[in-house]
């Protein structure tokens, strides 16, 4: 039955936070726990936001959490990984790919920016530079109009960040929502949008496992808002469909081109 | 040494002229060699064109003719595949795909729209629809100051191409410099430009191998502008650093950072 | 009182209609309420689509319908003009202007493309190519998931339509929905989106006023997607305000400042 | 005679420095005359950089020194206003933009955001957050291939400069090649390109009256690199012809269309 609520998975390596008790005590359910909650907790700004169903998922269940049928039922996958990129399965990268393309959206958290999936749908290294210094960040909205500001202020503050400074090799994002000033001296494009196949991917720069971010009332606000823009419009899966002509085509004699006499094309198969 | 020519290697999968008697009556020394004596024979109309080192490679060499030394001094790709998408080795596609993002130019023709270097550069399926009917095409050229276009009139034709439809299924492209009519009915954007990286990226749709279509000389004046507007303006090999700050950062307790002991959550807020 | 309906306003020259037996036969009251009863009688295919609450305005009336009050309350504006561009009031275009950068949407069809308000938020000539010859077109989707696309097949033919051919002089658009196929021989980026300001403005290429393009199913169905797509997310007069710094400044030598006396640019090498 | 050089005016309202003894210590000669030598003694770090012919004009020459002949003959334009962009007469700004469209390059500098050139051809407010304190601003390079940043560091510093802050209301940018950090927390798009009709527009924001910027050996080659950046590729007069079909149109009968009884195209002219 066709709902009109919208399904979100909050993906998460889950290995900070069992390895290091400085980061459990900060998300000692997970940092996939935490999003969801914010996520459940904080309304979207957005006119016309629908009511979230919330699942997660995590990299050492089977498949990762993500089998093609969890996939299937998503309409928006929220992304975070730092240390275990490599152990993400190939396959379950062109899983969600395929997903990503025929429609559904994408999340992509803070470290996220170097996970299989990122550089797979961007293509690019998606480099940076970073310094871990517990530094203050402030990040100015640079869209006010885009959905995904819906309700924040002109700036907002996260008193300890991890710097991420330019230059971000990433495609030209279609959307700058966001641009961040450090502490440390350094800039950073900090919320970018781009449309890849069907679907919208957006990057959000804060979230550093140390500190906690996902608790900041603007950070959940920006996430609220983002799965409601990542939303499918369709869900399209890919075809290269050989086509009839929709016209008359002239008739040619049994030879074309100018080079060299060469047969029909149907003879040519 | 440094010099002022431009290295450009082109690549054939050098299939179908070995196996079909029509097109080798076509290319009798391969789609690369063709494609190569344009470029050699073609000034590019645009002021300041460097000349050209021309060189080849194909499938069947080591390495599919692309080691690391010949990329490392290639400033130009041009990149012909159709039915051996499948046997291009992934390790070299990883070479040209970091060659690219490093700087390098990279012209992708016709078939190539699925090669793996295209969909992994541009992170998306491709796909597109299709035709082969030897009917007429004829590209409208849509940014005339653009460089690909120099020296080209408003229109050409092709008196028999395959056709390809919309949608083709590629990221918002940078620059559409043509856009094609088929006989049939069909409309598709036939040049298209994007940056990667810091490298420069052309698709050019027509180059069906049943016809003759690289002896054609608006084709050929495309393909001629088209290595010098990729031509790469840096060569910056990825990294991704920590870098100390340039102001002096707030003294703050303790508490925070990559192996601290941090507070709980609650305590911060 | 904020009501969830969408307020449009469909503004017309209403010349044509007039002075033109031919014109009137097709469009009796004039075309802007054969547009106002398209979308009153086309549900949008997009989830979350509001209700309308329609209104027109013409050339004729004072200050072309279109007072500050009536723009103040307007959500989407569409535009319809030709033969009288030159005689809209420059104090209106302003108006209008202001109110699209400040949120408003405005969907400007056919040959509005030469109108003052399209221009002027466009910053380029608006020119193209065009023949009156009742051929056919074919619009193609290129954007499927496009909220303007919602509901639309892959393309749609309208039996007789004014030809306009590329290069059309606009500034890339942020998303090419439809390009056209013509019976002549030419194609043109027929639906195209940009943002300016906070507004969203759509051009959308067919309506000549010789063709009963406003009644079929397809065009109505592109404008009930549109004024829901161009709906304002915000609405945010312009500002341009000094503001205090966030960060303490370094304390320097009263030499600089606005008024103040500066050393010689020798002197600060 | 065609020339291989590149014939660049310079243009400053040149009041400032007339006005206030402070302005007039650092340019004595104008900051017209600053910006001119600069671009006279920094090679530009571009591969086929061509040579520069250098003019300055001024706002109280006759028609601002901006003739038809003038721009005719000029392939970039700088431009340098403040106080008196309300004195720029309407009909040189026309002139100007025809050129722009047709071609000829534009930098736009400083305070030249709210010129009626720049945003007679943006389209938007192209308002922003300002402040005037003497304070630091770095400039980080953010597309490092761009022919803009070549032969720049990844980031330089200006001590002194105004604060510019975002939201900057401009369309998006096609290449956002500088993004600063400024002392007292904002941050901004300094460095900006866009394409308007056939010309390449380019705006730099530091640069205000009161502190030595045109001095500045990294700002000195941006402005070197912009010019050449901005060269015309073509230079074509809008037209926007009828045009005959290429393809042979299908005869219908002397009705058309589906809502009525209209007469063939022709009779309606």
């Amino acid at each position: 039955m066709k709902t009109d609520r919208l399904s979100v998975i909050v993906w998460n390596e889950y290995q900070h936070e069992r390895e290091n008790p400085a980061v459990r005590a900060i998300y000692p359910e997970g940092l996939h726990q935490c999003i969801a909650d914010g996520l459940r907790d904080t309304p979207s700004a957005l006119p016309g936001a629908r009511p979230l169903t919330l699942g997660t998922a995590t990299l050492d269940e089977p498949e990762h959490g993500l089998s093609e049928e969890r996939l299937e039922a998503c309409d928006v996958l929220v992304w975070w990984g730092h240390k275990a990129h490599a152990k993400v399965d190939d396959a379950v990268v062109e899983r969600v790919q395929r997903h990503v393309l025929a429609g559904m959206g994408l999340v992509v958290l803070h470290s996220g920016h170097f996970s299989k999936i990122f550089r797979r749908l961007l293509g690019t290294n998606c480099s940076l530079k970073w310094r871990e210094a517990a530094e203050k960040e402030r990040l100015w909205v640079v869209e006010p109009s885009h959905p995904i500001a819906a309700g924040l202020p002109e700036h907002f503050e996260l008193a300890n960040e991890e710097m991420y400074g330019e230059r971000f090799d990433v495609p030209t994002p279609e959307s700058t929502v966001f641009i961040s000033w450090f502490e440390g001296g350094e800039v950073f494009r900090s919320g970018l949008c781009w449309q890849r196949g069907h679907g919208r991917l957006f990057y959000f720069q804060p979230g550093h496992e140390t500190y906690p971010t996902y608790y900041d009332p603007n950070v959940r606000r920006v996430l609220a808002n983002a799965v409601q823009w990542a939303a499918p419009r369709v869900r399209i899966a890919d075809r290269c469909p050989r086509v009839e002509p929709l016209e008359t085509l002239s008739v040619k004699a049994g030879t074309f081109g100018s080079a060299g006499i060469v047969q029909r094309a149907e003879d040519l198969q």
